[in-house]
């Protein structure tokens, strides 16, 4: 067990003398140690080797002091792993080589052996957790489902991902498959995540928002639902960002054991729609860390006050921006740690 | 008045046989014929010449039978008419020379006479009463404060906007003067439009969604409830895009007719918030608009029987996607006009 153990005990919903505090993307482009890293190494290089997994997940913990580690490694792993070319164009984002495009393209996709293709990631756990040294908790994660499929189809990111949903309309069986067939990888990278020893993982459905509330019972829930049930050993954290209005039936008819909101649901909204069923983690706006550091302390004591101390997880409600002076977020981190002092 | 007064019946609360239905963007890139206009004059000349305003507006009402008209025009020409040069690049949308990067950017300024600056578009309302020969309603509009400065202080469009947040979290003074600002201007421009003969007014927020709750209160709420109050004469129309957690607010503390609301927030769940007080205005997804036909009727009456159809304008969550098969567009508006039949 980690020395450091808030994170693990808000997840099991046992009382804290305060919230534990992690920042989503915290081992990303707004550290300066980690640009070094960039200009060294290209993305794909930083996610597969195990040394350098294990040197970017511990930036952070070393800089800035999150209750938490996250792995360092990007979603679109898994469509790599089964068979896309994905390159990191500058300016641009992800860039899918040859995308989805028609029924047989996506009934051709066959799921394949995630120890034999992602052994990388679980390589890269097993280096990180001998750097953490039982600090901190490791976090896992994967993409979900239905934000794997948006690339897949759409090739790149997109403000709407028009094509990918135009496709699941279209073609709802194919849809059905890929979503299907995802699944069973994302329960089985997870579960060799585990294996590999993090203590929690947490799946991204970073486009979850774009679908309105019945597409997402279809495109999005039962996916969630079925990873969160039968991904073992730890606990599941569900982000579907945007998807405010399914936060009561992700808290009530999964498994999870917290739910990751964004920033425009309220402390009262987010405990109301969930009751005492979940765990909340959240929901700082990325760009309020652009505010002077005496309003970062008082907003952030302010949502603490709010959400209250137990059954909650301090984070912002997405990634950190590239823009954020690295004093700025460890004020976020220390303002936290100060809670109640 | 209108023959066509359906859209006004709904707006005034008043029972109609069926509710009316309108695009927001109807008059845009998925039509053909507004293809060749586009081939032929850049953005503002369309903007600003009366006669292609006339035409353009009047085109979906030709080819498609919406019951309402919406005056063709763009939210910029407000910060164009401001003193700011806005270059349409393609494939980049709206770029803006010398956007706001400092408090005395801000503060320097001006206000203006919106009628030697807008002019043109009054004339192109006037132009367009002529040729519409009172078919149909005709809708003005008007970008709203928070989505406006947005434009003028990040320069060009953006995923979040952090560039303009980060200016209002570190210039909250500087913010309000432009918000302020802006709101003066965007009255005096609405009521200018009504002078002109338009019988109904919408306000744009299209990036309120980029807000949390608290800093909507500040940055979007006050400015949209100042409008909403001072435009008179006609109804007027908000569109706080994405800002869910604001529906009851909006319905109950400013003076609008109706809200428009985009397709993540459910037909319960907008009538809750707002009860009878609003009339409601939505929410299909455009790219739903990309599913087979008999799939979009299908979906259209189960859309208006949710709803009800009182109270209730059809229209899409936001904008028509240049992508949508006329064909499909069609069979949406011929959908609701054959409700209840």
């Amino acid at each position: 067990m980690p020395k450091n153990d808030l994170y693990l005990k808000a997840l099991a919903g046992e009382p804290v003398p305060r919230p534990p505090v992690w920042m989503m993307r915290q081992a990303g482009r707004y550290l300066p140690s980690y640009l070094k890293l960039q200009e060294k190494y290209d993305f794909f290089t930083r996610c597969e080797t195990p040394e350098l997994v294990a040197q970017i997940t511990c930036l952070p913990i070393d800089e800035i002091g999150p209750d938490a580690a996250i792995l360092f490694s990007d979603i679109l792993v898994v469509p790599r792993a089964l068979g896309w070319d994905i390159e990191m164009k500058p300016g641009v984002g992800p860039v899918i080589d040859k995308p989805i495009s028609s029924v047989d393209d996506a009934m051709r996709v066959r799921k394949g052996d995630v120890q034999e293709s992602l052994g990388y990631v679980m390589d890269g756990i097993r280096a990180t957790k001998d750097q953490l040294d039982d600090r901190v908790p490791l976090i896992g994660f994967s993409g979900a489902p239905w934000t794997l499929l948006c690339y897949m189809i759409e090739g790149q990111g997109s403000k709407d991902f028009a094509k990918a949903k135009a496709f699941c309309y279209q073609h709802p069986e194919a849809a059905d498959h890929l979503l299907s067939l995802l699944t069973d990888v994302i329960i089985d990278y997870l579960n060799a995540q585990v294996e590999a020893g993090v203590h929690a993982v947490q799946v991204f459905d970073s486009w979850a928002g774009l679908l309105g509330p019945d597409d997402f019972n279809t495109l999005a829930m039962p996916w969630l639902k079925k990873i969160s049930e039968e991904v073992k050993g730890v606990p599941v954290v569900l982000f579907a960002k945007g998807a405010w209005y399914a936060l009561e039936r992700l808290a009530w008819r999964t498994n999870a054991s917290a739910l990751s909101i964004d920033w425009t649901v309220s402390p009262e909204y987010a405990r109301q729609a969930t009751r005492r069923e979940v765990t909340l983690q959240g929901n700082f706006d990325p760009s309020r860390l652009l505010s002077p550091i005496p309003e970062i302390r008082k907003q952030v004591k302010r949502m603490i006050d709010r959400f209250g101390k137990d059954r909650y997880i301090v984070n912002l409600g997405h990634g950190i921006l590239p823009n954020i002076p690295v004093d700025n977020a460890r004020a976020f981190v220390d303002a936290v740690k100060g809670y109640g002092a």
